[in-house]
């Protein structure tokens, strides 16, 4: 186990305005690379820029990747150029055009200039396919075999090529129209016997994605099948890529905090990004809340006459609300990621998800119809309110378990991404659901409240 | 690309019905896991059971995978104990540990009977390390490798052994006492020449975990330095199992669920697991909860005399309160989010954040402020009230920022998971805080709104 050296910002600092570089980079030598990144992202950038150019150059590409957007811009426009090229030289190219996307449009284009040829075709071409496809994800260097080689001859072959590890594990065999004819693992060609012929142990017509494929089903694929690369074809069937295990962590991690962000109203944001992007990206939502709280106000201002009668009953509108609505969100946090992780599946399980949730509704409803009808009676004195409150919460909550776990359901089978808006329709449903009810059986009652 | 076969619930029952068996064998190696999965799961027990056994052994594992715990404890139970022993013995362990500890003690104590000596003692194992570690993701299975061996002997001896793929990819060097030396990976013996030594092509003192590591930190280990597999010590420091390529995504995506699951207010809960585990899990944060919102009611108690002054405040309080809520909570995701992808490290970056969010919070603030404010002068004609609820939703816009930010990062400080529980405080911070602001406001100016 390597020992892990801590290094405190003022040591650090210390250590380069006194020129020991060397000593420098041997302790840099033994950190990780979120910890050299922490480091130089919080010290000036002349001072990063010098550390950063200490770094073995392996290093510095994942120190790199642990920048956000802004710190990697600001490094790059500080670097001379043959810097930058160097770096981005040493980049898998799909890393490459992860990056050239989240720097502006003329930082892309200076950089691109600064590529080799070769590499800058290989970039515009990742940058040409959607974000979040498969073609975007996938990297376009593999390793390409012939059916009629022996193992030894591919391992040979594997040999004279070098290829990196994000290539190395998965090769693939094409005819003459560059279509996928099999593919074959390095465990497969290390444990055949070495004169055994490339036909005889490749997988044929293997599981393909095309390049619009969404990258989350194409990592679904290669997990479910449980192999280091799944090959992606372009819309005539010719092999263009592969996305690689090592993409695999990244895109569900990619997804899952989509996923989440949605929940919340929020998309595609990052902490480091501009103001003027978070205003554009969280204002609709707030607005559409907006409109939905006008909504569940419009409902109150149906009872103002009631509130005016007995003033309590305002006391108590947002414990009728917000337990609702805390139901709701739990039920529809669970409903939408049990489909993303593909438990829910089948007419008759989503249906008795449905009924699940409902009574789940019915006996927290119970239990806290109980708590909430004893305080109301022993705070306000009066039997009749409690009553009334604690049918209202029971109602609600049966509110929450049936549009938690309905309206995800519903909107799927409208092929809707469940996790957008779904929290806004639920939480509607258990304010609206949760003042009419409460407010309606007041006016009902109100003799006894008064 | 393998063709999907859409196999009908219908004709998958006549089949079995008409007792084809030959013919259904072929359709379901034509699809997909999950597919069969999703059949099966909705077929009446005895169908699926019979179809089960139709499955060549390496599907039937990934199938048995996609099923919910209380379709595995189904399956199992309907079949007999030779089938059940074949099929736990094709699992790898991690994956066996896996199901045994979803399954009831019953069942799995009944399981682990039918297992072989040798695999009940690893699954045993796995099964002392607390859930979440290291020691429970890992597999005991690897390849040892001499340190004197040649590149090309260490091939014959993986040849040998015939390892698979879990842990064929990354080989590893012990001394007498079972302390790792080095690993080597397969790419770098294939690309080694033949003759060179283990000793020279092998990376010594490699980057460890120990089995209570958290596996989150494992996972992002394994992939910050792009390695196939992680090797996992005990206490003692002797080599006891790896990490593999194949977990990681597992793991990301345990995670993610885990922290979404948090910010919802449940915890460890599956769609399909008992009502009884879900009440246990939800009730909690629902009760506290009910508290908060007694609070708030509690403050809104306070200003009853000025709601029966002018009862239209009543129909305004959802409106404060919710934008807060829904402000409040994009935020914390945001910032939750981030810290668990580490963008924000250093306390530069976290006070740049703080101030961002409250930056926004008052942006926000402003546009709803002066939306609602007119609204309510429109809607109720008393230009008083639309200041004071402009004034108000100004407030929490900022209290939301300062709330949704300040939490998480001071709860983190304090080494306490963020996303526990911190949804719960925001919201209680904008209802307290909107309510508080929005009547104590009128009241200040109750004579200009009567």
């Amino acid at each position: 186990m390597i020992e892990e050296t801590e290094l405190k910002e003022e040591e650090f600092e210390r250590l380069l305005d006194e020129r020991r570089f060397k000593e420098l980079r041997l302790i840099l030598e033994g950190m990780e690379a979120p910890d050299i990144a922490a480091l130089l992202g919080d010290a000036p950038i002349e001072k990063a820029v010098t550390a950063f150019r200490l770094l073995p150059k392996a290093t510095a590409v994942h120190v790199f990747d642990h920048f956000d957007a802004a710190q990697q811009q600001n490094l790059l426009e500080s670097f001379g150029n043959q810097g930058v090229r160097d770096l981005l030289g040493a980049m898998e190219p799909d890393d490459r055009a992860d990056l050239l996307e989240e720097v502006p449009a003329t930082v892309a284009r200076q950089l691109l200039r600064l590529l080799p040829a070769e590499q800058r075709r290989v970039t515009m071409e990742l940058l040409g396919y959607e974000e979040g496809t498969a073609g975007r994800a996938m990297n376009p260097n593999f390793v390409e075999l012939k059916q009629d080689m022996t193992a030894a001859r591919a391992l040979q072959r594997i040999r004279e090529l070098q290829p990196g590890k994000e290539s190395i594990y998965e090769s693939y065999i094409l005819d003459g129209q560059r279509h996928l004819q099999g593919t074959v693992s390095l465990r497969d060609l290390v444990l055949a016997k070495p004169e055994t012929s490339i036909s005889e142990i490749m997988t044929p017509n293997p599981r393909t994605v095309t390049t619009g494929t969404d990258q989350e089903e194409a990592a679904r694929i290669l997990r479910d099948n449980e192999i280091l690369a799944i090959p992606v074809v372009d819309d005539e069937g010719c092999f263009v890529g592969i996305i690689n295990w090592d993409d695999v962590a990244d895109i569900v991690e990619e997804e899952a905090t989509e996923d989440m962000y949605a929940l919340a109203g929020i998309s595609g944001e990052r902490v480091s990004g501009p103001i003027r992007a978070s205003l554009q990206n969280r204002l609709p939502w707030l607005s559409i809340n907006l409109v939905t709280t006008f909504l569940a106000a419009a409902v109150i201002g149906l009872f103002e006459s009631t509130i005016a009668k007995v003033v309590a009953l305002a006391v108590f509108l947002p414990i009728v609300a917000g337990q609702g609505g805390i139901g709701g969100t739990q039920t529809l946090t669970l409903v939408v990621r049990s489909m993303v992780l593909q438990e829910v599946s089948g007419r008759k399980s989503q249906l008795r998800l449905l009924m699940r949730e409902i009574g789940l509704g019915l006996i927290h409803g119970l239990l806290m119809a109980v708590v909430v009808g004893l305080v109301a009676y022993i705070w306000k004195g009066s039997y009749m309110l409690g009553v009334v409150l604690g049918l209202a919460m029971l109602g609600n909550m049966v509110i929450a378990g049936l549009a938690g776990a309905g309206i995800p359901l519903l909107m799927s089978r409208f092929k809707i991404d469940p996790a957008v808006a779904s929290a806004v329709v639920v939480t509607t449903c258990t304010d609206v659901g949760g003042f009419f009810l409460f407010l309606g059986l007041a006016t009902l009652f109100i003799k006894l409240l008064v």
